[in-house]
């Protein structure tokens, strides 16, 4: 029920995902009556495939988190989430509001233990293919630990998600020199350095995207994570908007922009942001996959896939015995 | 002497301000021998405008900003600066490392009474046209005081240069709702709200390049500043580099590129990053420009004409009177 757009971009997406994958099974959670007029037909196609668990509220976009939890027990994404929690969903999906999606989240599933507060990661496009970034802002004022947690959490997702053994993980930081930084981000830094993970040391804000070397995983406070990641999704739609202005300002520069149009096409598909939709929350004992909230069919079709692949890739399983595991080495430590 | 190509690039980008503005005069400092060789010609041009001044020492781009301070007294930017704590010069350009420069700056200038920390700002290309940003990097875990000083100096400079009354002020944040963000940010929000700054309240990242609002100061601690700019620098190769990948993927699409190419450039014309090549040290009683290490002759002429903007504009006078003025009523109130 989520989102902008609600049902509208939710239900096409659903049945456009139930189409691509054979072994796919859906749970749409939501106003029985009005899943049942939109879903009549898909309910016959996608016949033990695709069912309604009605929950009779919605939570709004601007509602405050800590009330939608108080308030709306009955909420489409709280039902969504008790069904991950009770074993009969093994991720949810949600277009819904961020801070109450976390909040209900957290309450319904818990954390998994060893870890402080749970996280968002996404992917970003980079010169070099994909980086995963975390936290992208569940949290402010994240303590050393927090960052070394965030890390752990997010280099098992990686390796799940992108198949590669020993993702490297980058410290975000304000140059990539001993010195810089604040206390949170140096303190980080040396529990990174004594730990097993692939850690190359700071990097900075470009190397979300086009950084001088590769790196698959960068570790961020909250507050930071989403200001890189909104100041690039502007700066995104900055350029597109000037690229489209340059191409339609006379007779000429359309025609060109014509003539371009594969080219730019293809281009486009490469950055397309609706190709990168979907941020796991790590650190909670169930999957949940938050989409954009504008998303279109495609870009919310990308955010249930990629929960398919986080299933796929036990990616909940890995991340709580990784988590267990460095507690018991810090421990003997 | 400085930035990553000496005067290579500080030579040319001189002599092409000086042939732009009949009215402007630059003293260069350096190796006399080095600068005497290359300037033969143009010590002769500009004769009564153009001027060398020795400095035997030369800050490395990796020096440590206190050991630069501490042993080389007669680098060039510390003569540099000496001239404009002289009032020799009205502005000192440069592109030397960065914390070097900032430390002398800071040391030998003095700050402005009632400023606790110096801030670096700069503006970037956005939708609406220009936004200016601070702190992009000089200070990490910035109080609510700090961030409110910053608003107070970034927003004269601002109506300084783009010739604007009442600049719109936003505050960098998480979300727009009240309850997001740290406590600083959140203080900062109290102070600037009661301030006499056109405050419009918190912004996202993507305000410094595309928000759904024009503003026209985005204030930032300097962490986040620093990341959130480089973070769109990324972005913005990034998208450059998919593009012409695009364009030069074979015959048929580099012919498209060649049709295509008035319009390519018109529109890389348009946030051409050289263009917006100089950053401003606020906060101390004298004129500091920051230059990308990295600049070109382009990118070094811009910040240049930037110093020739600022000084016209007495843009020092006009934030010490302001902030003069905003701690006469703190007090009163």
């Amino acid at each position: 029920m989520g989102g902008d757009f609600g049902p509208r971009v939710t239900i096409p997406a659903s049945l456009g995902c139930l189409e691509d994958n054979p072994n796919l099974k859906l749970i749409l959670v939501g106003d029985q009556s009005v899943l049942e007029t939109e879903l009549a037909t898909a309910l016959v196609k996608f016949q033990g495939r695709l069912s309604i668990h009605h929950a009779s509220e919605c939570v709004g976009m601007d509602e405050s988190p800590s009330k939608a939890l108080k308030n709306k027990k009955d909420s489409s994404m709280r039902v969504a989430i008790n069904l991950v929690r009770d074993g009969i969903a093994d991720a949810c999906v949600s277009a819904g509001n961020t801070g109450a999606l976390m909040a209900t989240a957290r309450f319904v599933l818990k954390m998994i233990p060893g870890i402080d507060r749970p996280a968002i990661i996404s992917s970003l496009p980079s010169i070099y293919g994909h980086t995963h970034a975390l936290d992208l802002g569940a949290n402010v004022d994240c303590s050393a630990e927090n960052l070394f947690q965030f890390a752990i959490m997010g280099a098992e997702l990686v390796k799940a998600v992108e198949n590669i053994d020993n993702p490297k993980v980058g410290l975000l930081n304000i140059g990539e020199e001993d010195v810089k930084g604040n206390e949170q981000v140096k303190a980080a830094a040396k529990l990174l350095e004594n730990s097993s993970l692939n850690y190359i040391g700071y990097v900075e804000g470009d190397s979300l995207t086009a950084g001088h070397v590769k790196v698959d995983l960068i570790v961020a406070d909250g507050f930071v994570g989403n200001v890189a990641l909104k100041s690039i999704e502007g700066a995104a739609k900055m350029i597109g908007s000037s690229l489209k202005e340059a191409f339609g300002k006379n007779l000429a520069t359309k025609l060109a922009g014509l003539i371009a149009y594969p080219v730019l096409k293809s281009f486009k598909n490469r950055i397309d942001p609706r190709l990168y939709n979907g941020a796991s929350f790590l650190g909670l004992r169930g999957l949940v996959i938050k989409s954009h909230g504008g998303a279109d069919v495609l870009a919310f079709k990308t955010a249930i896939k990629l929960a398919e692949l986080e299933v796929k890739q036990d990616v909940i399983r890995k991340i709580s015995e990784q988590v267990e595991q460095a507690l018991a080495q810090s421990t003997r430590a």
